[in-house]
Formats: C-alpha cells, structure tokens, sequence
C-alpha cells in the first residue's frame, strides 16, 4: 500500500525488532517454540476418560454426554444445551432448526472462519457477507443498518434481497477472539427487520456483556469445544438455547430423528448423525470445571500484552469494548496504517523465533466459492485483514500456572 | 398374517420358550441383562488415550490420526484410508466426493440402518430404494437388474430414471450385520449400467468375500466405529478407496478445504469439519490390534448360537453367504414364517429376560420421510423385516474372553 511507503527500510527493521522483543517480553516465561492456543489437562480429564475406557461407555449413549450439557449450561446460564460433534455441525443444525431453507440468504461477518459461511451452505443457504467494526471486530450494526436499507425490502412479512430475489432469514454474528458484539444494537436491529438472530459464541464461551454471558443473546447460539479453544473435548460443539420446543428438536434431530423406543427403529425425519461421544464429553466435564480459572489467566495474559505493548509505537493490542469483559480467546496486534506490508514479515519473523503467530482468516469475500455471494461494501474487513496479527494465547503463557 | 393361524396359543408358548431357552444357553456365561452389542478395551488403549491428554494432544492435528489410518489402510488392504467423525459424514462426504449432484438418485437397499439414506439425503440427492436377497441379507443383484431394465434408460452416456426424470448416479450396496453381498455379481451389474460403486462397509470391518476385505470392492467405501461396532473410536467413521486422487480431495474436503501454509487460513471450496479428534483415533488405535482377535471371537460366538438353534425348529441363525468370511457383527435369528406374528412377543420376552435384542431397523421406505422415494418392489425387505430378530452378539459373549 502506497502509505507503508513513508516507512523506509530502516524504520521497518526497527518496528520488526520491536515488536518481536515485545512479545517475547511478555511470553518470556514460555517455552520455545510457543504454540497459538494449546489446552491444559489434569488429574480431573484423566480420571474422567479413563472412567470411560475403564467401563465400555465411550459412545453417544454415556452419562457424560448429559452431564457435559448440564455443566456448560449451568456456567453460561442458559436452560438447554445440546452436545454436537464439532461448531460446525452445531451452526448448521441450529440453521436448519432455525427455519433457514435452501435458497434463503443467511447476513454472516466477512470476517471469521470459514466453518460460519460453509454451515449456511451446508443449510443449502448462501452467505451474504457484512462488514465488521473496529470497536469489537464483530459484525458492524450501524454498516449492517445501511446496507439493509438499501438492499432490502419486505414482502409478504419477509425479508427479501431486493437485488437476488431471495429471502434474508437469519443473521449470524460472531464474537470474533472472545469479543462480545454490539449486542444490544445488534438486538434491536434484529428485531427492527425481524430476523432470526444466530449467536455464533465458538470462541466465546466465558465472556459477558453487562454482566450476561455469550451464548445467550440470540435465539440459538453455538460452541466449540474444539483442540484450539479455552476449554476442549478434542472436537465438540454445543447448541444453546432458551426455547424448550428448539431444542427438544435440536436433540432430535441431530441423533438421527429416532423415536425412543425399547427396541424398535422408527426415524421422523431425515436426522444428522452430530451427537458428541461420550469419551470427548467426558474431557468436556474435566474441562468446564477450569472454565473461571482459564477465562482468569487468558485475561492476565491479555493485560500481559497490553503491558509491553504500551510503549511500543506502530502498534497496539486490541482491547475489549466497553461493556464487555472478553475471554481473550485469541490476543490480536494491530498494525498502525503506515505498517501495514509489514505483516508478513513480522509473521515470518516471529516463526523463525518460535512464536507461532498467524494472520486473520483470509475475509470469506476473498475466497473464491464465496466470491459471487452478496455483500455490504467491506472495507474495514479489508483493512482488518492487513493489519491484524493473532499472538500466542494460551491460558498459562501468563506465567500463573498452577 | 393369515399363515400365523397355523399356529395356536399352545404352539406359540411353547416356540417362545424354546427360543428363550437356546438364547439363554448360547449366552449362558454371560451376566445379565446382556447388551447387543458392547466394546472391549484393555491396557493398550487406556494407554494411548492417556498419551493424548497427557501430552494435550485431542484434537485432530494429532499423530494419532495418521497412525490410526494407516492401521485400518494396513488391516484391510486397500491404499488409502481418511478418518472422520462418524460412518454417516464418511458416506456424505464419499458421495460428494463421487460426484453425485443435488436432485441425482442414489441406489440403496431399503434394509439398512437410516444412516444410509441420510447421507444421500444430504448431498441433495435422492435414495431410491431397492430389495434384498435372502442369500446376503443385503442388496439383490439380480431384483436390481430387473428394476433398472424397467425404469431406466441411458441419455448422453448416463443412465436416467424415466419415471421421475432425475439421474441415476450411484449405489451404496450395504454388507448388513457384516455380510459381504453377492461381490462379483454386483460389480458386473454396476459395470453394464455404468453407475458407481460406494461401498457402506460400516458393518463389515474384519470380514471378506474369497479372502478379500469388505471396504476394497467399491470405488470408495465407507467404515463405521460407532460404540456399537467391531471396533470403535468412541464415534468415528473412514472413507477407504484406492484412487490417489480422490483420496488427496477426500482428505482436503473432510478438513474444510484449507489449503496447506504455515500460518495463513485460505480455503478454495466449501468444505465440512469431519476430521476425526486424535483423542478418538488413539482408541481406535489400540482397537485396531484386536481386530483380528474380535472377529474370531463373534464367529466363535456365531457358532454358539448355530448350534444351540440346530435342534430349535421354527427359527435359524443367518449364516454367511458362500465364499464369505462374515465377522457376524450382529447375529440374526430368522423366524419362520408361520411365526412372523411373534416377534414382538419374543422381543418383549428376551427383554424382559435381561436379553436385549431387537428387530431389524424399519425399511427405509415405510419410513414417513422417505415414503416418497423411487422404489423398486420390497418383498423381501418387507418379510425380512417381520421375521428377523437380532441377538446380542458382543465378542466377550463366546465365553472365550481372555
């Protein structure tokens, strides 16, 4: 970009070195080589999976998989939680319980993992992508607002595109590194076109807004308890709800649609085969217990960066927005405008001294099946995209092990 | 049904007990109540479970996975093995991967687990249910032959159903209760009418047709290691096929088409998160080194229950096919036809004996979400599903527990 221009090679090797003496400030008690996010077990897991193993019980049928659900809706307080297979398989079901059909437009952020946008086309739905905001790096209300005005109208009690003739169904935010959205913009914006609010929660599981927890805010949300996340059942994710009909039909629904019955196997509908094993949920229950002990050293961490940061110029640790008290899933550097081509050679600088850094998701309007997909203009998801760095964020990396 | 007349309340008492009886004989060192089907695990796999928590390595970047692939690769013989979450992903993502497109047809027995059906239905596509034989209890070549004479014709190089319009792409042959179906015949038919051969192994692991694996006759086939199989992963599933190259897109597609870099997230179709945890594939590990053990302990247990009902009359236990070598995954208890109408009867006494049979699964057609679907005449679906009763058939059961 023409601005990094202002920055001569010297001042670059400068901001590099800076930078990396920064971070290796703040993760000096870790570790070389230092991974993006690993999980911590104890004698908790081991006694629970072995439980398992010891008794026979390592499938969907054991009594983990219950009290797993039990243990992740009592800490985020919502009354029904559903154990899937993975955040992916948890978005799709909850679209599909959700009333989106193929066809149907689906309001997604450009920026966020790929599983948000492949779970609408799962659904036989086609994402629309919206831009995000600085203040949370979550979906933009206000943009959102905008865009809506200008390429949607309501026919028949629906929303439709104006310009593809489909239907616009459901909007799923996600709180992008644990940072919850604007949620009570968003809510009212949501109620304003009366679209179905999808809470995409993967990596959020821990933070609040005022106080309330993430998870529940929509009128379904979702979890992933995948090997990245601040908790992990090795591959896992939940569907959360309030709605006692949803999810009695989540359950359904993602155990194959089978009736209960003592013996006989009589399906309604055609059913997914999502529910989590009892093995992984077992892991899950070890894993729930250190929910409050890993959202405390992830925090630390995140202050921790904060700290070094604060006298390094070109670039600052994004902070939680107003409001909200973040899980810091991932900790992200954001690069000052003039530093911008600078991103690639900070990640490759960090790797070859073991810190194992990454760049955002590639913005899913960049990527060529989701190309030709409607969208709001983007330019903050852009700018994000250039200048944002996702750093080491595991919950010990703050040097309050225990 | 009218031919049950036959047999009075005296005659029907007396058959019930009879066929308690030879369970309760066939089984007789086992504790009750006796499961249909239980895992067995032992130090191996505790110890390998506990590798993964004690090293935090769960979830699916884990080594594990590989070495758990090339085991299953190693035991059946065929190239390439891709783990997955579960035998219904494994067949969603074979059929896509086979090229079959949302509105195609697909060819499945109506006596198979919904599963099956399912994973057509979520490609988009639409099983067309055919009959089974008696010789296999899984797909007959020759009524399939039949159909198709009647109902198809080939338009520019594919075959088409005529009746509804839609093309025939596929057939997903099921090896049921581990039986292989009738190999050389259904390859032969397949070849004459062009279509695909996906095999749904998921019940057959561990057996062979004139000393070749079940999983190696399709173009790709499919593996189950639910709680319930021969082996398990807790859940898990396997997509096996000899094609390179369509082992390379099995691999990419089931891990949601990233494309390999060392830090930046870039995905070039929509792909699924079915990627099997490492916490999963390190049980399966341990597992896989007892197939061999496993599948002579159900056929030793097979045995049993062929000669406890050798002088029971009134009922039989399947028995492979000629040329086959099944691993019995479930064993079958055939009624008679005069006593087709006590099944229910004889279920709700096994139960209540502690004995927990069941019958087979509903056929696919008479399912409410599939009543709709293209089908060939059901005969013999329909009379099997009357007269077939499955019986417990953990390995441990034999009484050769070591």
């Amino acid at each position: 970009m023409a601005i990094s221009a202002q920055a001569g090679p010297a001042v670059e090797a400068c901001f590099l070195s800076s930078i990396l003496e920064a971070v290796d400030l703040a993760l000096s008690s870790a570790k070389r080589p230092v991974a993006l996010h690993e999980p911590r077990f104890g004698a908790r897991e081991r006694e629970l999976v072995m439980d398992c193993v010891d008794t026979g019980w390592v499938s969907s049928a054991g009594r983990y998989v219950t009290l797993f659900e039990e243990m992740v809706a009592s800490a985020v307080g919502v009354p029904h939680a559903v154990a899937v297979v993975n955040g992916t398989t948890a978005l799709h079901a909850a679209l599909v319980l959700e009333g989106v059909r193929p066809g149907d437009e689906v309001i997604v952020p450009s920026i966020t993992f790929v599983a948000t946008a492949n779970a609408v086309s799962h659904a036989g739905a086609v994402p629309h992508f919206v831009d995000s905001t600085w203040m949370t790096m979550g979906l933009d209300p206000v943009a959102l607002d905008e865009h809506l005005q200008q390429v949607s109208e309501r026919r028949d009690g629906q929303l439709f595109n104006r310009q593809t003739g489909r239907r616009i169904r459901a909007v799923v935010p996600v709180h992008v590194f644990g940072h919850p959205v604007d949620v009570p913009q968003l809510q009212a914006l949501l109620a304003k076109y009366d679209l179905i609010f999808i809470e995409d929660a993967t990596e959020s599981l821990g933070s609040t807004w005022k106080g309330q927890a993430c998870g529940t805010f929509g009128h379904s949300a979702v979890l992933s308890f995948n090997g990245n996340k601040i908790i992990t059942t090795g591959g896992g994710g939940m569907i959360l709800t309030a709605d006692d009909q949803y999810a009695r039909r989540a359950r359904h629904l993602t155990t194959t649609a089978k009736i209960a019955h003592q013996w006989a196997f009589e399906h309604d509908e055609v059913g997914y085969n999502y529910r989590l094993p009892n093995i992984n949920a077992a892991l899950g229950c070890g894993q729930v217990e250190r929910l409050p002990e890993m959202v405390a050293a992830k925090r630390a961490l995140a202050t921790r960066y904060m700290q070094v940061f604060e006298n390094v110029s070109g670039a600052r640790i994004f902070r939680e927005p107003g409001g909200a008290a973040s899980n810091y899933w991932l900790n992200t550097l954001v690069l000052d405008r003039e530093f911008s081509d600078e991103r690639d050679a900070l990640l490759s600088m960090l790797h070859a001294n073991g810190i194992q850094a990454r760049p955002l998701w590639t913005p899913l309007h960049l990527l060529p099946m989701y190309s030709d997909c409607p969208r709001a203009p983007l330019p903050v998801a852009e700018d994000m995209f250039t200048r944002c760095i996702n750093l080491p964020s595991s919950p010990f990396l703050s040097g309050e092990r225990n």
